[in-house]
């Protein structure tokens, strides 16, 4: 399979490359992506990477992010971050990407913990994280030409937890290469609207 | 209580109204507010109701939509409707909104059943309605001073079934009145971080 990841440089992104690249044809992305850069906050952006990419049979997202503030200090400006990036960023790399996918293709996204076991200063990462989550049931029912769409959610990353930890008190962390599967699941699996959780 | 109800005026928001005036003092807001105006999609216009109302006990939302599109359809820009009202007007209602609850005061939101049981068209509203979930979790354990904050996910209202039944194939519709009891029991109860699903 031809299969584009957005966030390839990343931790998780990385982990996620090193269990499809043997079989797979990989494009890796990211602002400044090996093969094709993209900046999902921007919807040109996106589409510019397509008409590069032309296409392909799975998109894979393991990039977006969001400001960690206490509810108090979170203002709707402060909130954009989420907004424009975790949670449209990752929709739009669906939207726009549909007319690229082969039939039969795949979409999977990326939520996380802190939407179900909620931490302080993630109210707004949890919420991109439940949008995309919903929308991945919801427009699962939908997509044409068998297009399957997923999600995973992953716990903190044991490689993570140095630069992280300090937000996630308590919490236990996974390795990334136990994250990345749940990615190879939906891809190479056949299942659909599904959100999988890696909190184990 | 001083309770400010945006969409006072709805299906759901006059069923809410009715179950709490004779208790409490209500504040209407809508695009055509019967007491104050706010358009939930602009923050400034939020600011100045609130700068109206002053200081409340409880704010209730029943106001907000998304677009109705198929997944193929649903472009960046179709989009935009969920994002706007449906999700950050939600939100802004809040954060904007905090500075002027009264300790111990409760925030209540609506989502909607369509992210659970999902029906065609309905990809950004559900995207809307998971954001606000999740949102409210993660937001709760957080809030200052002993605010409180749930959101109330009604299932089609037997009293929009007209309107809106086609669109909800198989559905067996609820009564608002029942869907508003659920806003009295967050807003008279002592729960916080609740989603409560009307849906039977
Ligand atoms: N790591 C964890 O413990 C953890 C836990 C739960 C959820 N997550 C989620 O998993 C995703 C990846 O996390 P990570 O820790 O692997 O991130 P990371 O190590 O910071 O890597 C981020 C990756 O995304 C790319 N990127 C950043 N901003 C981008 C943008 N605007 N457009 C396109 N690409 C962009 C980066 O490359 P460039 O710099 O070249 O753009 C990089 O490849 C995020 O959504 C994160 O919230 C992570
Ligand atoms: N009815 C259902 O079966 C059902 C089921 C699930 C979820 N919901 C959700 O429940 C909420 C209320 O639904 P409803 O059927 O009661 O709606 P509705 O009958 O259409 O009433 C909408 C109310 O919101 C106000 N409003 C509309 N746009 C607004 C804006 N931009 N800013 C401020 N106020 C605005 C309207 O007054 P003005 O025109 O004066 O602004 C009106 O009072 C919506 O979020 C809907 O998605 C409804």
């Amino acid at each position: 399979m031809r299969i584009l990841v957005v966030g390839a440089s990343g931790t998780i992104g990385a982990n996620i490359v090193k269990q499809l690249e043997s079989k797979h044809d990989i494009i890796r992305a990211g602002r400044n992506g090996a093969d094709v850069s993209v900046d999902i906050m921007s919807p040109d952006s996106i589409a510019s990477m397509y008409e590069t990419t032309g296409h392909v049979d799975a998109v894979i997202n393991a990039s977006g992010g969001a400001n960690f503030r206490t509810v108090s200090e979170l203002t709707p400006a402060w909130n954009e971050k989420g907004i424009e990036s975790k949670l449209k960023g990752q929709l739009n790399l669906v939207l726009i990407g549909q007319d690229y996918m082969r039939d039969g293709g795949s979409f999977t996204l990326t939520t996380g913990v802190m939407m179900d076991d909620p931490i302080p200063m993630g109210a707004s990462a949890a919420m991109a994280n439940g949008g995309v989550r919903a929308f991945v049931k919801a427009a699962s029912i939908e997509m044409p030409r068998g297009i399957r769409i997923n999600s995973v959610s992953p716990n903190i990353a044991e490689e993570s937890w140095d630069r992280l930890g300090n937000y996630f008190p308590g919490f236990t962390p996974v390795p990334a290469a136990k994250v990345a599967r749940a990615y190879v699941k939906s891809v190479e699996g056949a299942q659909t609207g599904q959100n999988y959780d890696v909190y184990q």
